[in-house]
């Protein structure tokens, strides 16, 4: 039901205006930032022997989210995570953000605060800052752009080029959780009251798909030991990530299915869908988990300063030659040639 | 007349290989640029004693520009120079672009393309490199999302919000030829032909509109030499800029319309439309023109540099005591309120 009260629209408020309201926002110190909102530029200091790392994400209404099963609040949590992981997959600590958002005439300054209060709660949670962005309007559509600008340590940067035939491949967390939330969602109205009614399966996989961790700790401490040999972050599902970095290390890899980390929750949803749980795990994307190689000399290092992090990893597979692709093993011991499955934006 | 030759559509070359096709045309060496396109984020050396200066700029289809009357050649060559010419408002130096694009599907591989062939020209002009981006399919309308990174020597940024009442008000170049141009292309339909036939003032306009010139040097030497108390570049029009300046530096300020520096093609072109030519200097966006203001002591130094480094720059007026607002004087003498005539995106 709509609400009665009387909202306003973001043509009443001005473009203007609505920068004024997030640079009141902004206004914790920071030494790493010298001049936030306000100006032509946003201007930052980066600290002496680190090296600043710039990532930047498109999200656009209907294609990357829909207000039919998300929030606001919910758009702009996720967007800024999503940018924190890629920081995490360079090994980076996440400083800044710049975020434009384009927004149809009809939408609410509501519409708009909902956003930036979700872009803040993780911002504040990882003491990073929005320090500049653009607004418009446009057509039908909401559009959201965001630049993430972070630090890595001199020579400490994490890339995905790095892996080796017999090094360990680890993922972070669990597998698949944000994409069977997706699922469950997408046949279904957002509102309080379809929320109030999930088992707690449910209402942990729409946590993940809504709230993913960005593995910004483990990152850092793979990236500044050079422990890890090559990473990435799993935004497009586990086999289209793995052969990202498979192809930039010239090197193949093999999955033991039986190793996939799956959540409880995933396990229940799985069977209560009768589906097998591994087409999560294997294909679907957003879970902003890292991937990461790890020669078999430092994989006790990394398994303890992991846990010393509290961030769970689990040993996946393994790095093999080239000529082998990307592969399979199920639990029967059957290998099979594993292909990408996640998503491709302009294949529809 | 549409091509007959074959066309190849963006969901026939999928996301990743649109990004490597970019990735190959970046191979220029910077000692910069650490880390470009193909890894989770681009790694980027901030050279000692300077501060990192970073702005964004979104731009839709419909909105900010459209295909009827501009080639995407034209569209990414203007978004490339916008994002400069904040950089030198900034007393900033441009190192990097960050490029997102939401093409719909329909879109052509040579679209595409042209894009970039329009982004990178002004980028091998000045030596910045394309280090990253982000792609996507939309609904209806293009999405363009830039953001620009360089950097300032440490103290030296030029700021909104140092004019003091006193100091002159200088703009480089002329101004109103942008949105002569618009207004001239806005009834035309883009083809070779149409523009075979304009006169010379009216092809000048249209290249002012295309083509504009970022003042990053003329930026950079105000900032170095701490000469310009306020910078601003004018996207939004004198008129809406200068509040912005004003607003900032709690001065007000008056403008004498006579010292106005107007093109003799936009005069041409303002006899011919039977319109006074002031109505584009004074509100016309996207000239991309330094306005900046400067203690008395220095404006002759300011001059000097300017003509050193080829920018013609005119004292347009003064700034005043924030009680007296914004004024125009005109030709006459005669004083009245100079009110904000520039484009907001929310009301349209």
């Amino acid at each position: 039901m709509a609400s009665t009260r009387r909202q306003t629209t973001l043509s009443n408020i001005g473009e203007f205006q609505l920068i004024r309201s997030v640079a009141k926002s902004e206004t914790r110190p920071c030494s790493e930032i010298i001049l936030g909102i306000g100006d032509d530029g946003a201007i930052l200091q980066i600290p002496p022997k680190r090296h600043l790392v710039a990532s930047t994400d498109l999200l656009i209404e209907h294609i990357h989210f829909n207000t039919r099963s998300a929030t606001f609040f919910e758009i702009g949590y996720k967007a800024a995570v999503a940018n924190f992981s890629d920081m995490a997959a360079m090994g980076a600590k996440p400083t800044a953000l710049l975020v434009s958002v384009a927004f149809p005439a009809g939408r609410t300054f509501q519409d708009w605060q909902e956003l930036y209060r979700g872009l803040s709660a993780p911002c504040k949670s990882h003491n990073v800052r929005i320090v500049g962005g653009d607004t418009s309007s446009s057509h039908s559509d909401s559009f959201l752009s965001i630049t993430v600008l972070g630090t890595v340590e001199q020579g400490c940067a994490l890339h995905r080029s790095g892996a080796l035939k017999g090094h360990v491949l680890y993922v972070s967390g669990t597998l698949g959780d944000s994409s069977a939330g997706l699922d469950f969602l997408s046949n279904r109205k957002r509102n309080a009251r379809a929320r109030a009614s999930l088992t707690h399966s449910q209402r942990y996989l729409v946590q993940r798909h809504f709230h993913p961790s960005p593995r910004i700790t483990l990152g850092a401490c793979l990236g500044s030991r050079h422990w890890a040999s090559a990473a990435i972050d799993i935004s497009d599902g586990l086999s289209n990530d793995l052969g990202h970095l498979c192809k930039q290390s010239r090197v193949g890899a093999i999955i033991f299915s039986e190793n996939l980390p799956l959540s409880p929750s995933l396990k229940q949803y799985a069977v209560r869908k009768k589906t097998d749980p591994l087409r999560w795990a294997l294909h679907g994307g957003e879970d902003y988990e890292l991937l990461f190689t790890v020669p078999p000399q430092y994989t006790k290092k990394v398994e303890h300063i992991a846990q010393r992090v509290s961030v769970p990893i689990t040993k996946i597979g393994l790095i093999t030659s080239s000529r082998s692709g990307i592969r399979l093993q199920n639990s029967e011991g059957t290998v099979m040639p594993l292909p990408s499955g996640g998503y491709d934006h302009f294949y529809l």
